[in-house]
């Protein structure tokens, strides 16, 4: 993503050095998922909870769409993550391929996951952690092997449905699309893992990861995810205070029990 | 458009010379838009009015529907654009980039123009609007720069708003799919600002616009613009014609009411 | 598919000798399409008939959906059939091309058929249609030339409108998603017309069929067809038996009435 390159090049090391340009991140993860991921845990924070939460069903209402969603997703992101190469040569080709890898792998360990724990698979679950290892593999996908990848994957499912569940429940937020869970959480994990993955005969930049002989990476990922995690908390926060001042963060309880898409956009679903 | 190029090549310039190498259209904005439009308006007047219009709802019933078609369409525009390049280059790469610019400003500048003069921006808008986007920049996308694509989707959105609402409400037409407001006028409107924004420096066929010092090439546009109306709607009234007196242009009043999925194609949805 | 090239390798011919490399298969027709048609048609008789079939409406509940499933095939199959020629090339632009053919005529076939046997041309035929074509040409996508595709797409759908109507009826078991009729039946006539239509100056191996003075082809052809059929039916029987064996193949009939999505998923779709 060239359009996000300046803000992953402003990282600063703790030794006060320009280090934005050690950090690995081939199409984005660290300044799209992260980012993202940060962002909508501080809005779910200021905005509340929804009404009902906990009383009324709030589960997806039709899982077929969130199916066809899913599916539109997983294509769009080859051309996010190879489009990153800015080539249709072999780095396309290689970020593609471990795209697929790590989506199919953590598509398997999330509904593995969920079936141990939950005691059923689910089809929601099937589409999360596609998303999950979408998410996981961006930064990693032009720097690492297919093994790596699918290592990648298998990791990023079971953690991303510890970030939808365990972690949702134990903190108390509302994260009504769990951005922060599967974005927030599947980019870190995605940027640590491509320190560790990261393979120089396999291209992109040429730099090595932890299992390359190159320990040091892991800590300039960890400096980049600390940096993203503070930069766009911090903005986040003060964006969202302002527009809290001004026009309000939050529509009134009338008009979110009419629902917003008639009381803000003047539509139905109508049969 | 390879397979509608004989026709392109077929418009006359009033000078009575073949004038149709000089119109520029790198995706067949002509030869598929504008066409389609004025043929559908043509048809649109002579099947006439839907029973039930103004006294029944005839909105789009299922907008999550609506909102996914309009996903598929703008990614397959990238193949029908890019796709004219003919070759995974350079040339790809810039039509590329200037559909999605132009169908993204589009997206804004329907919904806020929507926003202006019905108080609310609606989702139905939203996809309106990058259809608008993408049907404008088809013959330009080739030929013009990324400011240039910016600048013909910002004027296509509050255009084609304008042909959805204020210009069939004028002429009283019941166009059900907007074709002509959408297609036929942002076809016009995407084929005269190729003859103002093309830069010769971009590539394409090299050719030049009003901002790159060639103002005659507005003229040679509006001749292509003219023709395809002309012989467009000519043989479009003609075969329309020819059927309505062979086997009738409209089912019975009592198949319209019972719904032409079930009378035509033996098939329902069922829940 | 390469990861399906050594199945396609150890056909062996009645002669003993390793004829694999003989069987012209350019994206896998054989060894996706009639292995998973044989391998359905043997599950569907072994799992039995659905509870209702034929006093209860069975038939697609959402053809919207169908629609929708329908286009995300179509795209999705470019990549699979011209992504099978591994470089973004000429023979990738032939697969893409003939893709295209086959599949448009396969819908405009099946249609007909479907209009001349049954009175009425339907949506779901015409995605059935689509699916038909693009099994077909899978195989011969970068053998065949453009006339070559049009001809395999024109036959495949009235021959698979045929597989899921009459050869069904016929032997009566419950293939509910008719994957014999399509998958199977279109990727055996796709594999014979491969060694029917190909032609060296197209590219791919640069092998002849039938029409280019290589009869012999055809005769490979059916080898690598009976091959799959009998290699892929016996290996589902047993599989599918040592199932049945062990934890069963069908749910009990509470759960078949329940509806699996919430029985085995905890999910269901609620409005």
């Amino acid at each position: 993503m060239l359009v996000y390159a300046p803000i992953a090049h402003m990282v600063w090391g703790p030794g006060g050095y320009l280090a934005g340009d050690g950090v690995l991140d081939f199409a984005g993860g660290t300044v799209v998922h992260i980012n993202s991921g940060v962002a909508g845990l501080i809005a779910a924070i200021l905005v509340g909870k929804r009404s009902g939460l906990g009383t009324e069903n709030l589960a997806p209402h039709n899982l077929i769409l969130t199916m066809v969603g899913g599916a539109l997703l997983w294509v769009g992101w080859f051309g996010f993550n190879a489009g990153s190469a800015l080539a249709a040569g072999g780095g396309a080709a290689i970020a593609m391929i471990n795209t697929q890898i790590a989506t199919a792998a953590a598509v398997v360990s999330w509904t593995v996951a969920e079936w141990i724990i939950r005691g059923k698979p689910s089809l929601l679950g099937a589409v999360s952690g596609a998303v999950a290892g979408l998410v996981a593999i961006t930064p990693a996908c032009g720097f690492v092997s297919v093994s790596g990848a699918l290592i990648i994957g298998v990791i990023a499912g079971p953690v991303c449905y510890w970030g939808v569940s365990g972690l949702k429940k134990m903190f108390g937020y509302d994260d009504a699309l769990d951005v922060f869970g599967v974005h927030g959480l599947g980019g870190i994990l995605g940027a640590l893992l491509t320190g560790v993955f990261a393979v120089s005969a396999i291209g992109g930049t040429g730099k090595s990861g932890l299992i390359d002989g190159n320990p040091a990476q892991v800590w300039l990922q960890i400096e980049g995810v600390l940096f993203t995690l503070a930069w766009s908390g911090v903005v986040s926060l003060v964006l969202l205070k302002l527009i809290d001042l001004t026009m309000g963060l939050r529509v009134s309880k009338e008009t979110e029990v009419e629902g917003l898409d008639l009381a803000l956009h003047g539509e139905t679903i109508h049969d």
